[in-house]
């Protein structure tokens, strides 16, 4: 293969691989694939973009940028009790990219096309004079009419999440160089859930017929409990002291209790929120133990809209902002 | 709406009317999309992506960007065979789009969502320091195992295309200013068949059960048949003087013959290029009537490899490239 990559060979050497296990990718050299739903099950779609020094660091290891995008799909797909089975990716490459950043990319795909069990099974590659530029299309299944949805929420409904929050958003300012008074091991772990999400794609489908609402963490715990909330026409509170963090993310916090604000708003979170009826309490602590994640309930549905955020004394906390903001690229 | 656009007010004011006609979108409220794939049916999936500069011209007008931008993607599946119902959207917008802008380029989604009859079920809307960026999936449904595969070509097929070929290319010559010794009427018409595709969605679901291979042409005719064969494992002669040309195409090449690469080899063409048994043919011209498209046999499928260009005098014809290579973003 010659040092300028040609689009064809590209596909043929790098990426038709990712697509042998899964026969309606026709081997990634026709104009389409082909899908089955078995009867009884749907359909689970969705897409995600990723711009270079927008979604991620433009010298974030190219194994990395692939595996972080398909895994913040599968968090979409997680958060409807979707099994993931193929992407479809669309990549529009800087004309100056090289074998060996497409080669490391490739490999990155490969890692979480076969830990996830899933299938590349089509794409398109084109050459951008921009930054680099990708978006995936990620199907999944779940039993008909059994999907997660926002807007299922109910008054008196518990408020869960999985993992820890905020570490993405802290992850991001130690990826930059920033939270120096931090140790560097609390800086590598941040910095390390910033880079590579971890979907729940084990929990998501565990999750049919016990939660009620639910979604995937990724703009900002506050902004996206106010967007399920929309969904439902209900509201929520929320307690700031049960909301789980790492140890790290304690870390930060006790050095300077404003950071809080970047916790509970900051983006990148990959985590499941939920709703589910009190009497599901036993059955998600059994879950969690079963899918070895922890689950923390945070606080619960009410009537009428919005998020309300409690600190320990029972006072509502201001905060600066909400969430992210993808289309301004900024914190809304 | 605020003149600086905000990324959930654009999606509720701009992007959900083109879902309401689709329960499963979940008026783009939610993480992901629902689909029902009826018993029976296959899901054909299909994605493009676009890049200003390279595949339409920055200052082309946003209505007809978004117009092409559908319509690439239902020329995969109408090559597919397959009946189109739904797309996804993810849109890379520079920082300094206009509301003028975006709101154009949905009326130009909305007039083709409608004109096809399909549904926007989804996406994602990020900000971009480089320029505009799209890439689009499409959903169809064709009956199971009945789709148009790039990899049925048998030897002995006629080979057809539908409508005209190469004025594609020639109507990027005429968008940028050039053909300047062609009438200002054949100039318009071939930079509008630049602009704007006609997929081919009513003829592709007709030819299912009478075409034996298919695709669409995008990449230039000589190589996309290549790609055919190659599929299939077979060779194939075109009779250069049966490729059939507009009256502007034709124009061009009787004042300059040497354009007759150009429209051989040139891309964007987005006609549909199939074989057919030759006892297929009296059912093709009853097709073409009842679609009122016009269909043209211009060779065969032969055993072997690759593919000749033979000019009338049955002499082979040397083209100085096959096609059009996107990643490179230069002829190959």
């Amino acid at each position: 293969m010659s040092t300028q990559p040609d689009e064809f060979a590209l596909i043929a050497e790098l990426f038709a691989p990712l697509a042998a296990s899964y026969p309606g990718a026709l081997g990634l050299t026709d104009d389409a694939a082909l899908l089955e739903v078995p009867d009884g099950q749907q359909l689970v779609v969705t897409v995600d973009a990723m711009v270079a020094g927008v979604h991620f660091l433009p010298d974030d290891p190219p194994d990395l940028v692939a595996r972080k995008l398909i895994r913040v799909n599968l968090s979409d797909l997680a958060a409807k009790g979707a099994v993931p089975f193929a992407v479809l990716l669309a990549a529009s490459f800087p004309t100056d990219v090289s074998m060996a950043w497409l080669t490391t990319f490739a490999a990155g795909l490969k890692q979480d096309v076969e830990s996830y069990a899933i299938a590349l099974i089509g794409g398109d590659t084109v050459s951008t004079p921009g930054p680099l530029t990708l978006s995936l299309t990620a199907f999944g299944r779940v039993e008909a009419g059994r999907a997660l949805l926002r807007r299922h929420a109910q008054v008196g409904d518990r408020l869960w999440v999985s993992g820890t929050i905020g570490d993405g958003a802290l992850g991001l300012l130690a990826a930059q160089g920033g939270l120096l008074d931090l140790s560097a091991e609390h800086r590598d772990a941040l910095a390390d859930r910033y880079r590579l999400p971890r979907p729940r794609s084990l929990l998501g489908p565990r999750l049919v017929g016990v939660a009620r609402a639910a979604m995937d963490v990724s703009d900002g715990l506050v902004q996206d409990l106010g967007h399920l909330c929309r969904a439902s026409g209900v509201g929520a509170v929320v307690e700031a002291d049960k909301v789980p963090l790492s140890a790290a993310a304690r870390a930060v916090v006790a050095a300077d209790q404003s950071r809080l604000a970047t916790v509970l708003t900051g983006g990148d979170d990959y985590e499941l929120l939920f709703t589910a009826p009190r009497e599901g309490t036993d059955l998600l602590l059994t879950l969690a133990r079963e899918t070895d994640t922890s689950l923390t309930e945070i606080g619960c549905i009410t009537a009428g809209t919005g998020v309300t955020v409690l600190d320990r004394d029972g006072q509502a906390v201001l905060l600066p902002r909400q969430g992210w903001r993808h289309f301004r690229g900024e914190p809304a």
